[in-house]
């Protein structure tokens, strides 16, 4: 059993996701409030962890649950809770990997797959490639995935906690200090809360996947260029990056934020920090050019490393139109609605 | 070098400190509020870390201040923080352990030792025998230290966070799961917040110690048995232990608290989870027995075993006079109060 599993195996890192308050709503909501779609299926639960997402598919109605589990976590915790809650006669706890699991022979395939399998910046010591694997091999072809869509937004931002902070501790100036606890964090993405006033933009979208066609193989390496426009003054000093996902039902649509101006969950946001050399204080409407690279990492295909470079807006091709203040985004803004009110 | 200097090298450590307003004000209001008692006064500053304190002692107004610092803090971080903010004729660095340092041939002992060597339950992991080794070494017999008393508390408390909400989760009842977790953390006490709401008891003094005249040897174990009456009904689940240091003030004194009535600080609370079948819900006035234990433990000096045992109020001796509801503390109470009034 390799350690990601393992870790699981932590009942603390479980306490906190179950007390992730957003994260139990999202899950709730899009499944008890949506008891149309459970009634009389089937699920397959992948990752089940503790069993919480099994139980709320029982208590929707589901016919049968297969909750799969590769941790120690199947037996020793997930087995206990549907009997806790009367639930052994629906859920099935199957103790494996979902990449080592099969259907009981002559079994149909199943309607719904739920999973929490998101990680830090979405794919990051996630296990979406085992979602995927359980969609192409257990998931009839007009099956729903429970979330069913994710996207990923950037945004330039201020990161107060690492620069401003140190200038003046109580009258004692920790610059240096600060300097080299950001080298220090320099290896790694800053998992961190961010205020919503320190983006400078409300974020674009970096990526968006619908997990219904969406192969493995193009989450090797994604890459995305851009030039955007502050849309408030501040301290150019990172990038935030966070994700949400969304639930296919059939109501009122229900979405998990991860957004600095969403609710806190355990994931926080991800800040790339620039080196101070790099940081700039930022009229509105000034352009910011990157390029971001999200790619797995060698040491694992779970993990990704995250690199964001800074481009330079002179050079590289705005959108059409843009709102930043560069001359030509300027005449070409005006060209545009005066065309469009001509 | 031992690990518990290592540790210290990883600038996060320094970072959750540095932001840990309660105590960063109060050591500065202690410091810097008191120009009077640090003017061309000679400071040490014992475990100096990052520099911050001794910083404080210079703008204070110190004439010299040892900085002495076993982690190679020392060198990388402190001397910096000195040159940064043109302290470094007044601030000398040290790295070095406190025990092999030795003040420079000829010179005079100093007058106030500094140090913030606080750590869980105030003993656990801090580095109060090195404060002592360098009071009875360094320190001239009139000299003072910041912080100069420490007390120790404890209540009666509710832990909702390990108990109740557990009981259900959107719907979902987790106690097997929620019993397995308190097992999992029934090694070592819980470092966590608890908010006034969860006390008891407003908290007795467990231990209280003037570090003008306490002996490391005292520290090897500190016990206590008490019978305290709960000011409030609840349900008590465990004990909840937390500290506050004094500082030496001529003017208004300054306190840092860990109490749960305080402004949260980095040290939170810790508490002392009671098995489930000890649980119980109490009315106001009943009466909850124990005994404490504080023991350093076997595996190395720093580090504290905390023992709670609860005792039977029917058999152990209560104060007088004592607020609980037995009939025999209600006699002696009314008695104590005829006496007084007649």
């Amino acid at each position: 059993m390799d350690t990601y599993f393992t870790e699981y195996e932590n009942l603390e890192v479980h306490e906190l996701m179950l007390k992730d308050r957003p994260r139990q709503e999202a899950y709730c909501n899009a499944i008890l409030k949506n008891k149309d779609l459970f009634k009389d299926k089937v699920v397959l639960d992948v990752g089940a962890g503790t069993g919480i997402l099994s139980a709320f598919c029982a208590k929707a109605g589901a016919r049968l649950v297969y909750a799969v589990e590769a941790s120690n976590l199947a037996t020793k915790v997930a087995l206990d809770l549907f009997d806790e809650n009367n639930l052994t006669g629906i859920v099935k706890v199957i103790h494996s990997k979902i990449e080592e699991f099969a259907l009981p022979a002559n079994a149909e395939k199943v309607d719904i797959i739920v999973s929490e399998w998101m990680g830090f910046y979405l794919l990051h010591e996630g296990m979406l490639d085992s979602v995927l694997f359980a969609r192409d091999h257990f998931l009839k072809p007009d099956g729903l995935i429970f979330p069913s869509e994710c996207t990923i937004y950037v945004a330039p931002c201020s990161v107060p906690a690492l620069f401003d902070y140190w200038q003046n501790i109580d009258g004692v100036s920790m610059e240096r200090f600060a300097s080299k606890l950001r080298l220090q964090k320099s290896t790694r993405p800053e998992i961190t809360y961010l205020k919503p006033a320190d983006l400078l933009h409300e974020g674009i979208v970096f990526h968006w996947m619908s997990l219904l066609d969406v192969d493995a193989k193009e989450l090797d390496e994604i890459s995305f260029k851009e030039v955007v426009s502050t849309q408030v003054a501040g301290k150019h000093q990172g990038f935030c990056i966070w994700f949400d996902v969304r639930f296919p039902c059939e109501e009122e649509p229900v979405t998990l934020s991860t957004s600095p101006l969403a609710p806190k969950t355990h994931w926080k946001q991800c800040v790339v920090v620039l080196p101070k050399e790099n940081c700039e204080v930022l009229e509105e409407n000034s352009p910011v050019a990157f390029q971001i690279l999200m790619k797995r990492s060698a040491s694992g295909a779970r993990k990704y490393n995250l690199e964001v470079e800074l481009l330079d807006p002179n050079v590289e091709e705005h959108p059409v139109p843009c709102s930043c203040h560069m001359t030509k985004c300027i005449l070409t803004k005006a060209h545009l609605i005066s065309m469009d009110t001509s």
